[in-house]
């Protein structure tokens, strides 16, 4: 017999894509579905990095440095300045998406069986990371009563172990929209510190966030700057998840210099990406006020919506474009499947994630799904709409 | 003190890389550097290919599927058919490069301290993605005098350990150039039948044939579907290495969904680079034919002038754009080093890849050298020239 390794066996499947053949099953059947399970934005992406590309003058595409073009580096840095976080072209390296910079963190800073503490819900592929890194994530709950605010210090204090090399959060939160505070990341600040850990700030979502509040990098924590691991990436940003570029930065130079081997060995990130992704630093402020209006309507037509249907209920989180919400129901696998295959309402249904794939404690998350406002405001409610009745008659509702 | 991992301490520094200070330093001192030790080819990449992606027309960069737009598996499919070998879309899974594609591969089949079995001298970033999947290289000598066939199946046989599960071959070779045969390919099939092992096949530089000669590819041989993986790309071919768009294919269908797993966790391959690259398969076949003469003239002017120095032997290989000359020196890394901090000729040197970097036997390739024949023939005819002079005086001559 030929050999299946057993890290390939292990390697989790995404919750989410479980669900896909049912979703084609109710289109071929007639029925419109609201997606509101990915991640991927419809907003436009900037006219600046489109025009980039589009405007390509070499004859070769050439291998780019490992670390990432340093024009684009140094555009990142200017980025940086401009949010007060000083930074070196250095201090980062560029990958084939967010998802790569990650995975050169895990590998640098943990070994097979090293550990992560991760506040659950958390963003699904982070399990994929882990388990292709052959480490082990320490999953801490985060409540829906707090709104998915940081769980207390004793909670993490208790999860520590020798195995234990970092903390990771995701800031604005994927799949709950929290925004962390700046007292939040004090707190995780002195953790890390006391036990000499990294703290990985997975900040894609950092310009999403809303009602005035501000986004408090975990690269402005004082005395800790060696700790620091930032991720981040345009696909959010500048709404161009296949351009494929995210980076890690740290200040830590071992670390940098580590990392840096992993990524010389896959030779370069995409070089299209990188050229869109450094004429996007420059996309008009007017862009993001415009984006950050829609999905501020987008996030009050969601939240407000669910929290009028009978049993169910949504916190109002300030970041990101996701929600986690509860519902009454008994098994929310169960029902996102229900939803597309048995169910429509004026021949519509919705797509949504169920919170059990943001969950690595078992059993959690079966009461809660997420949902991905990336829809058009009247999309989200007939969305709405559609989730109201099905609860209605949903054979599982509790 | 923050951990760096023991993976990442002793992943593997380019051989080549180390030398780049030294070029630098070269170059600052107003000395001409004649680049022979990069893979990085100065082909225009063709005008379909850059086209595609200037003339993109959409209005989000938006994630493709994790195995690679369907419109360009379809369109590789087409390639393969032209060259005779039969393959279904689902039977390919894009990757960023090549890279990426053969990290999948060795993941799905191997778990941490695994075996393959490579002929060395082999391409050096093999030990990077092994180290990466925490697998083990055990490589089997070929040998100069052979022009660095493939090693007698004995070699192969008392290799072959419980933890043996694959084995790896790159054909044409880098960094040999040696084209292997169909009767080297069945000798292979029935090892990898006999063992129960896959075999993957690094084709990416398949049509760089030279003489008349004609690519074997591992998807002929019969017997072995489920065995054999291809691993291949459009960096050399079509002379695109930044567009970071490999593949691997295989008829194992256990493997493709295991694989599959690893690319969905990272999401998608790059977008603009999947553009490129399903254009770059209507690249018109006067391109090839230009290029392998243009190949063909450099790759002689290099043998034959290596072949006239004194105590300096190349073979003549078949394939790709590289060879491994044997030199009268004491050291490869030594004279390589030598060649840009302490030598000129005429104010030019020559900057080449010691071979010691593609030998994981310790020892082994300290009289050998890689040349890639990337640049044009004047420069070639140039760098023979000043690698003359240069062993003539070099203090470690042997």
């Amino acid at each position: 017999m030929l050999n299946i390794s057993a890290k390939g066996k292990s390697m989790p499947e995404s919750p989410i894509r479980k669900l896909v053949p049912f979703a084609e099953n109710a289109k071929a059947k007639g029925v419109k579905v609201h997606h509101l399970n990915i991640g991927q934005p419809d907003i436009e992406t900037p006219a600046v990095a489109l025009n980039a590309v589009k405007n390509f003058k070499d004859e070769v595409i050439v291998y780019s440095h490992s670390a990432g073009n340093i024009s684009l580096r140094r555009k990142l840095t200017d980025y940086y300045k401009s949010v007060n976080i000083d930074l070196d072209p250095e201090e980062i390296i560029v990958g084939a998406g967010a998802s790569e910079a990650l995975l050169f963190a895990f590998q640098s800073i943990m070994d097979p069986e090293d550990e992560v503490i991760i506040p659950e819900p958390f963003y699904a592929n982070y399990n994929g990371f882990a388990k292709n890194a052959g480490i082990n994530v320490t999953p801490i709950f985060s409540s829906i009563e707090t709104g998915f605010a940081l769980p207390p210090i004793e909670e993490f204090e208790k999860n520590i172990t020798d195995k234990t090399k970092a903390i990771l959060v995701c800031n604005p939160n994927n799949p709950t929209g929290y925004l962390y505070s700046k007292e939040e990341l004090e707190i995780l600040r002195d953790i890390v510190k006391k036990h000499n850990l990294f703290l990985i700030a997975d900040e894609v979502y950092r310009e999403f966030t809303y009602d005035g509040k501000v986004h408090y990098s975990a690269m402005y924590l004082e005395g800790i700057e060696d700790n620091v691991i930032l991720i981040d990436s345009v696909s959010k940003r500048y709404s161009a998840c296949g351009a494929r570029i995210g980076w890690m930065a740290s200040k830590n130079k071992e670390l940098m210099a580590t990392a840096l081997k992993f990524a010389q060995a896959r030779l370069s990130p995409p070089s299209f990406g990188q050229i869109a992704a450094e004429a996007a630093v420059d996309t008009p402020d007017e862009y993001f006020v415009n984006v950050k209006k829609e999905y501020l309507a987008r996030r009050n037509a969601v939240v407000e919506g669910i929290n009028k249907i009978e049993g169910a209920y949504c916190p109002n989180p300030s970041g990101a474009f996701y929600v986690v919400a509860k519902l009454p129901i008994d098994d929310s696998d169960r029902f996102c499947k229900w939803l597309l295959d048995d169910f429509n309402y004026n021949n519509e249904t919705v797509m949504l994630a169920p919170a059990t794939g943001f969950y690595s404690s078992p059993g959690r998350g079966k009461d809660e799904v997420r949902i991905s406002y990336v829809l058009k405001v009247d999309d989200l409610n007939s969305s709405v709409k559609v989730l109201d009745e099905a609860l209605k008659v949903y054979p599982g509702r509790k």
